[in-house]
């Protein structure tokens, strides 16, 4: 893709990125699902899973309805009183327009804190994304997140 | 706010950002006052504290002098000989237009780097900021550094 | 440097800093060189020695040749097999323009990912750039790696 043409849309994907970043770290997870157009994919992979080609085992949504109801059941476990994250998303890289919209990767890294203040890495990894306009806004088609560490089983608490 | 709005600003936001975060990181500590409007308002808090409306408890500072004062006061503890630190600035959010600038949410995590050579994350969090234009320029009407974790002691060292 | 100006630059910074970091990543290190001009100057040095002037210890290359002939060795030496990683590049500060570019300095984290997803800070610092346009694309005359801490003998294994 012509350099000058990615450029213009790194601003808008890094808008995008960080309202989607924000609305995860302010626990307003409600807001999270409205990022997505509808269908989408979304789906939380391994580096080594991906690689290999099999299914994403951690999670999986084609619809904003399925993103909901995985926000339902995060809020009816309430695991959030324990300990919050925060997401650092890194420069976006525009990889080429697709019929409707445009592919980017975006690395990110999340860092949890535990409520007595400790602080660990708890992911990084890399969005794999297809992304479409909505009206005067970007959405989400396809957002495939592949973290870089097998050890994911905790990660079923927030999404990424 | 418009998304397009936004995206145009990203830019500039992008480049404050970056100018604050290095003046910080090469110790040159007597620039990062010129970063704000005079009068502004400078504080770090925690989230907890941010969230029930406490008091900033960590540092205020609501003109330049006293931010001034606050780096004559560091330079005298001469605390900076054994440490460094590394900011990463995440993307900034827009948020929206303010009577004379526009607010925005940007993400952080700071590195702290030992003399010995050791590496620990030192702090993560986000600035609210009230930013106006004051000639070709960017300014911090306000920073507010809200750190996601409790232990905040050590935070005095330092400007975030 | 004029803030606009800086500002205008900031997308293009960020999409070429963005696709360096996914070359290596991604583990397409053959695609790395092609991010220089050629003839060149990367090398990979510590705070400390920087600071002192004193010439970079770890790695040097003067054009796209040394830089092809590292990867070789890299590839040779088999070490990727056993960890990966993940640059998270933050904000790009513009500083000036130079004769034919820009000159930058752009602040970088990268994470190893342990073959049984252990992670660890690998290392902080910052990119000295200086940046040329070669007709649509920009490339590193320069990037001088300056790594904030001096435990920097591991880092001979990948390019930073």
């Amino acid at each position: 893709m012509a350099d000058a043409l990615a450029a213009s849309l790194q601003p808008r994907l890094s808008q995008l990125n960080a309202d989607y970043a924000r609305a995860i770290d302010d626990d307003r997870l409600e807001d999270w699902p409205g990022y997505f157009a509808d269908p989408c994919l979304y789906s939380i992979t391994s580096a080594d899973n991906h690689r290999q080609g099999l299914p994403a085992g951690l999670m999986y949504a084609d619809s904003r309805a399925m993103l909901r109801d995985r926000v339902a059941a995060l809020r009816e476990a309430n695991i959030f009183e324990r300990q919050s994250y925060r997401h650092l998303i890194g420069l976006p890289a525009v990889l080429g327009e697709t019929e409707d919209g445009v592919s980017a990767e975006t690395p990110f890294l999340v860092v949890r804190i535990m409520r007595d203040g400790r602080m660990d890495l708890f992911a990084t990894g890399r969005y794999l994304d297809a992304i479409v306009t909505d009206g005067d806004a970007l959405r989400f088609r396809e957002r495939v997140v592949v973290c870089d560490s097998g050890r994911i089983d905790t990660l079923l608490a927030i999404p990424l």
